[in-house]
């Protein structure tokens, strides 16, 4: 396994795209190797520009990232994609032609393309990604995309890993204030109204707008409402530009030091709420559930009573194997 | 406080409404008593019927849910309903309108409902909807209905809790397959084709029976496709009645034992993960951060390694206050 893991970690350094992806794979099987593995490309990461794409499914997302990625690549950057598929019945077949019409841009050697599937990760999925874009940073390319639907919060913690965050409406989303009250304003770089052909877009333009005079001040960057058709083209030459004015000012106000130490701390945070519980659960403490399940079944006992026991052996290092 | 929280037990005991709702209230932010009360009214805790409605926003669930507590309330049946709300733009206004058309129910003193918040919650909403089921049913409601949009894990860990999960599409909801891969195929006890009056319903609900065809079969419940169109009452009597014969099916079949002991040994891991994150995070592991991030910042150590590092110690002990 370690010799498999040696050839793996040469494959990536030496900028082989299957050794990435097997990289990736093993990343998203939480294989024990993985922190090995991660902590060697460590010292390679924090070149790439994250941007997150986020918004309702249907928004455009997906072809707001196609036409940036041109243009990137034109600029002879690179870009890395990382879609979380909600694998949801509820998104229709939208997805799927997304990926499709994506599938044209997989067959540049400059683009890499991966979807995560949100379905089974427990929880652990805004971890999985960060780590996922780290590969990609580590591995070189300049640009990051996560795209996201933003539902619910472990949707807007994915998100909360990038440096820009452009958040896609369109005209019917509903009204600015379920926005704000889902917490999209506070964490929206740039708003996109796509397909702004249709009818009440200036409408919803302006609401965001007026929703965005609430916002909390401690921010010095005002977040533009950017109007767009984004299958026609339109609007994606401004965005370009707002998204590096964006990155501007991340440098110019030392803003992006301090997101970094915040984000390092949330990441720490993930990894040792998630990898202390990975830890746990060992055949001592399967067992001394056992015990406990039938206790609570008979109803000698709360689930409450039995887990805060538990909980309070683990840290006295009580339950051993 | 611990007279209050003496009072505030007091008043639930004798079916005091409010005192619910500001023990639902006191789950809901944390508080550091919860598991005490929790505890404390666990012996009640057993007999009602849960049932779990999901399906895409608009789909017509909570008018479900309503034409069902009118019935249930009509045999002489109390009623508690759990709506997970996912505070996210893109339901558009359809929520605001079901809990406004919801609240009729509410001025019914056998009736109760609550929202739940998804933001905020950071994984833990599984648990804390399990929790607030818990309160409910020790407070004596005879059905508990468990409200949420199906789209991702923490949302079909939340109704996984339930005794039976009506699964509610529309014509237009897309393909059977998408539901497949969601897992909901799974999870289903019952299929509605809601607005089953509109184009393609009928087609939408042999996609679904085709789809189940391949369903995993050491069930030996079939889940019906019920086509229905809620808002005119039509086909609510044949929801009722097989959810009546899907409660006979687990009460005949030993079936509720065995559900009910791996529900406990799930919401116990809940409890102990959940439990266990809570208590690591006092001072000494906050102060001893600190000093990893500066480390990482400066690329002297990765993130992975610091965090392993962390989890070892913390198991061990070595972090004390």
């Amino acid at each position: 396994m370690i010799n498999k893991i040696e050839n793996l970690l040469q494959g990536f350094q030496s900028g082989n795209k299957k050794s990435l992806a097997r990289f990736i794979s093993l990343i998203e099987n939480g294989n024990e190797h993985n922190y090995l593995l991660l902590d060697k490309i460590y010292a390679q990461v924090g070149k790439a520009i994250r941007i997150g794409i986020t918004g309702p499914p249907g928004a455009g997302k997906s072809t707001i990232i196609n036409c940036l990625t041109k243009r990137y690549r034109h600029l002879g950057k690179t870009v890395g994609i990382i879609a979380i598929d909600p694998t949801s019945p509820f998104t229709g077949g939208a997805l799927l032609g997304d990926r499709i019409r994506m599938n044209e841009l997989a067959s540049d050697e400059g683009v890499f393309i991966r979807s995560m599937a949100t379905r089974g990760s427990s929880g652990g999925l805004a971890l999985r990604t960060h780590e996922v874009a780290d590969l990609l940073d580590a591995f070189g390319f300049d640009i990051i995309f996560l795209e996201t639907i933003g539902v619910g919060q472990a949707e807007l913690d994915i998100v909360d890993a990038a440096d820009s965050i452009v958040v896609v409406l369109v005209p019917e989303s509903g009204d600015a204030i379920q926005a704000m009250k889902a917490g999209l304003m506070e964490i929206a770089d740039i708003f996109v109204v796509n397909k702004a052909d249709r009818e009440g877009a200036d409408r919803a333009a302006l609401q965001i707008q007026q929703a965005l005079e609430f916002r909390n001040h401690n921010f010095d960057w005002k977040p533009p409402v950017l109007s767009m058709v984004a299958n026609q083209g339109k609007g994606i030459n401004l965005l370009e530009q707002n998204l590096e004015e964006h990155a501007n000012y991340l440098a110019s106000h030392h803003r992006r030091q301090n997101m970094k130490k915040n984000r390092i701390e949330k990441y720490l945070r993930q990894i040792i709420n998630e990898k202390l519980v990975e830890k746990i659960w060992q055949p001592a403490l399967k067992k001394k559930m056992e015990g406990q399940i039938d206790k609570i079944k008979q109803k000698k006992k709360s689930p409450y009573a039995a887990g805060q026991q538990i909980v309070k052996e683990l840290l006295r290092n009580k339950i051993k194997n």
